[in-house]
């Protein structure tokens, strides 16, 4: 926990918020922090600040909240993921708000079992906590916006353009000899755009259809090498390497 | 399971080869496989190569397998690892061998609680098919070379040049304004070098002491931007950036 994230109706007037339970146990008991110290603060989808610690003792930490004028941006990439199985899902929320991702569009496909879509970790109560987690991990306030679509093709022919309207549209294939690199060089060169959408497929691939479709609305296939990745690790990797090229290319 | 691996000493004359257990049920219910067709096999730390079914039943496959010339080569980027908790030791065995290094060097620093060391997942037994999972799913044969090293100092003054001899060292610094892609191509238009290695600390930072004794060693910090990650995301992310540039590079 790299930073304490608070919901915006627990900051009371003048900056004061008392924290009880595991953000409390932090202060205490990992950042040893008394009276005088400062924590880093943030408001969930606001700004961050600075606690100091006003007054400690039973479990509870009072601090006074100073924060920033400014939210911090949203991270200039987001997702469209081909649901994984629960297990490979569970450990990706996390990781996806630690990384940085402004959306997170699931999808089903043809390779996409069903039953994926039955766990209750496509709950918002419970994936909220683990967005939270990594936010706290990576020192960020704003949490990825979740979809969850259980129509291939009506997501792409009918929503994807409402919910990125203008972006650089990038699709994860294994056959692709373009590194996602490569095409986002290029294209920021001929024209800036602000934002990268990466599609990532089901561990068996997209089918023909499915890639098909995706092609005809604008993505381009970036490619990673000859290893065939599980889908948390693609993700991770491939999200790493875009971050990158915008950051090394703006 | 993109590779079926095996021991080299399950490889009869002439290529026969009969599977039980795990490796049998995966060729005839999720390949559904019969007599006559082809599927990917691998002889670990050997050849690639092709398994014709020849017969099946009771649970068992019979194959004849054909294998290349040449043995893949070993990844180009090794991993000095901080030793992680358990739990996320755990998760990133497989996850490391199926993005690809060469060797991965455990160290105890400072910042590493000691009971880490004393997990069974710090076993050949262990973590043994643990890697061979990640393998087969990206369809490697080489097993990562591991060590463990419970003194810091000892490791990177007496040892490492023994490990590492001659390639460019990377560390993870979260202060680093430098990225990886940036320090591997300069550094390969000065001086072109086969290997990388990449240091990763523990999730507290490396102390004082410590990232002295590495740039003492000829360590380059390389940055990844504000957000603070968790080690598994962070080695992830820094060896697929890693693996990029050396792609794009050489």
């Amino acid at each position: 926990m790299n930073l304490i994230l608070l919901e915006r109706d627990e900051v009371g007037e003048s900056g004061r918020v008392t924290l009880s339970g595991p953000r409390a146990d932090h202060v205490l008991r990992i950042l040893n922090a008394a009276p005088g110290d400062r924590v880093r603060v943030g408001v969930l989808d606001g700004p961050s600040g600075v606690g100091t610690v006003q007054s400690t003792g039973a479990g509870e930490v009072a601090l006074h909240c100073a924060f920033d004028a400014d939210v911090p941006p949203t991270p200039r990439v987001d997702l469209l993921l081909a649901l994984p199985r629960p297990k490979v899902m569970r450990r990706l929320w996390a990781q996806l708000a630690a990384i940085g991702v402004g959306r997170i569009v699931l999808t089903n496909a043809a390779r996409v079992e069903r039953h994926y879509f039955d766990t209750h970790l496509l709950t918002p109560e419970s994936y909220g906590p683990l967005l939270v987690e990594g936010l706290q991990q990576a020192r960020d306030t704003r949490r990825p916006t979740v979809s969850i679509h259980k129509q291939f093709r009506i997501l792409v022919e009918d929503v994807l353009d409402g919910l990125f309207p203008d972006g650089l549209r990038l699709i994860a294939d294994p056959g692709a000899t373009r590194t996602a690199g490569a095409v986002i060089g290029g294209h920021l060169d001929a024209r800036p755009r602000d934002r990268v959408l990466l599609a990532v497929g089901p561990e068996g691939g997209w089918n023909d259809f499915e890639t098909g479709l995706l092609a005809a609305h604008g993505f381009h296939a970036v490619g990673m090498g000859p290893r065939t990745l599980r889908t948390d690790t693609a993700c991770i990797a491939l999200l790493a390497l875009v971050h990158d090229a915008l950051h090394t290319r703006t």
